[in-house]
């Protein structure tokens, strides 16, 4: 089968036409991808900014819609046909390792999700199935962006109605934050990135207020719009000087900032000690601390009832052929997320 | 009357034989002060390490044991001969400005409380009456080690039995801290700070761990000994180094850092972003979250059931025209915190 895979960190990834799976050991899922997500996490390990890559060769990506081919022994969460999300959030089930692939001789590492292939080993514990009502090609942002995004929104900021609320950084995690925050009904609702575009995206999203990050004087200006600062932050923009930025727009006295960002390992937030001691507060997300299998089905029913306009983060589509201009695209962000299409004919919307 | 006033940052305070009190407006009390305490806050500001100082020349000190002697307009809280604890935390009552003394022809300014003069017109909210039952020299920690050490660990902290607890930097807050956690039964009590004197004396009230912090590899060793990381650290040490070495061993997925360090202006603590995703908390304390009627009676009670070993807190005495020795020692790390004997005289202990 073809997959892009990951032989040396700092390279294109090589798209491989001959790669082996393994045969299932207890707790293992075979399922075709059907279309894939990309987002920074993948564009950091192929970049080696994640630190040293003990695993090379491997495999990589970790959000995805796909249909179960086989179930490994003991797997009973879901069947043959089935049509499943793939995250790299755990959730019910077992706890499986990656299958190890081969291609001509070579090992291929993989960890317990992996979505870059058009079939893929994963672990019983990363597969959810799908609920009703989302097209599929929205659904893979079930793996990743909205229950990191939205779930940071729901499950830890929690924020009270008619509130400042800033985010930072406006790719899928900031966007879906975004988007879940309108549900809140905040005062003024402001967006930071360093795109034009992305701001655009974001005011049609619901922002009340844009701004870049590139002007010298955008914090002075957020905290001059919102008396001293804002109720609540969220950061998504994936560096330690956005956390830090996003920190200092943070209202003294109570005010919350959530950042989701993984900045390049050893890199450091450096925050005022004296603004803790005035009531700031600052946590980490991992994972928006969503458990799939509650939280999935809820992402979806919110998408139905509140007609969530998700479509909007998907900028651009690609072929696994194409991985390389995805990842390209990313990183000189002129997309918000990529789509890969591996099995698009699964997908029964083009087969009705 | 006799005070001691800082004229100009990073020199000695001058004592001086003839500033002259204004007369009591609204909200504001006049008390002979007994003995008060000295901290690292007045070394820092008569160091000038708190940034400009707009108020020169000027009174300080906040934290102390006096007799009221005379009650300004609208005062309900006390009466004329009452003692009290005087303090910088906020309470009950009229929150008056502090008086402009004289002295020649010099204006001296105060804040809301001082102490470092005979006599002293204090705001009725930093006024709390003494309970029963504590002598009076100890009872000047009531104006500020106590409710921040104590207070942050029965207010903020509130730790379970059996955990690993760590302290960073044993003055009046962190050594107050290490004696209120003894109450919550510690299974590992770690102390830590570069006096070896300091350390034998935490052993002394508790503490079952000490580490010299400057020592290459304490934090190694702290992480060895709980086995990755404390479930608490607080953190009184005085700087940006002593907070990020605190946080740096508390422990992953639900460890908790508190410090009560305010460290020079301007300095920042530099910390790993993905520590947090990985569940380490972090806060500061703005005086143990103690509110000062409610809490000081709750403390002294502490102190009588527990016959808690203040006096251990207590290192040395001095005279108000020895002041400069006092801040001197405490700079040089001799002495854990000064009392200062105004008007001994007036301590019913020295009269009985
Ligand atoms: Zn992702
Ligand atoms: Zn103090």
């Amino acid at each position: 089968m073809k997959a892009a895979v990951l032989f040396k960190t700092g390279e294109p990834l090589r798209v491989i036409d001959n790669l082996v799976a393994p045969t299932l050991i207890r707790g293992q899922i075979k399922v075709d991808i059907i279309y894939t997500g990309l987002c920074h996490s993948q564009l950091m390990e192929a970049k080696g900014l994640r630190g040293e890559d003990k695993y090379l060769p491997h495999l990589l990506g970790h959000e995805a819609v796909a249909k179960v081919k086989e179930i490994g022994p003991q797997v009973s969460k879901v069947a043959i046909g089935d049509i499943v999300v793939l995250g790299w959030i755990k959730g019910e089930g077992i706890d499986a390792p990656g299958g190890i692939y081969t291609y001509n001789d070579i090992k291929i590492n993989a960890g317990s999700v992996t979505t870059f292939s058009e079939e893929s080993i994963v672990s019983e514990n990363r597969v959810v199935k799908l609920p009703e009502g989302m097209p599929l090609q929205l659904a893979i942002l079930l793996g990743c962006a909205l229950p990191t995004g939205a779930g940071l929104v729901l499950n830890q900021l929690k924020p009270k109605e008619d509130t400042n609320i800033a985010i930072f950084g406006l790719g899928g995690i900031g966007l879906s934050a975004l988007i879940t925050t309108t549900l809140f009904k905040p005062n003024k609702l402001i967006a930071v990135d360093i795109e034009p575009e992305k701001l655009e995206l974001a005011k049609a999203l619901g922002a009340t207020h844009c701004f870049n990050a590139n002007s010298p004087t955008y914090l002075e200006e957020i905290k001059e719009l919102t008396s001293g600062g804002c109720d609540y932050t969220v950061e998504a923009g994936g560096t330690c000087r956005s956390i830090e930025a996003a920190f200092e727009v943070t209202k003294e006295q109570g005010g919350e900032c959530i950042f989701a960002s993984h900045p390049k390992e050893g890199e450091k937030i450096s925050l005022e000690p004296h603004a803790f001691h005035r009531g700031k507060k600052i946590s980490g997300s991992w994972g928006g601390n969503s458990y799939p299998d509650s939280d999935i089905p809820k992402l979806v029913n919110l998408y139905k009832e509140h007609n969530l306009p998700l479509d909007k983060l998907l900028s651009a589509s690609y072929s696994l052929d194409d991985i390389n201009n995805a990842l390209n695209d990313l990183d000189e962000r002129k997309i918000t997320r990529a789509l890969i299409s591996i099995n698009p004919q699964l997908d029964p919307i083009n087969n009705s």
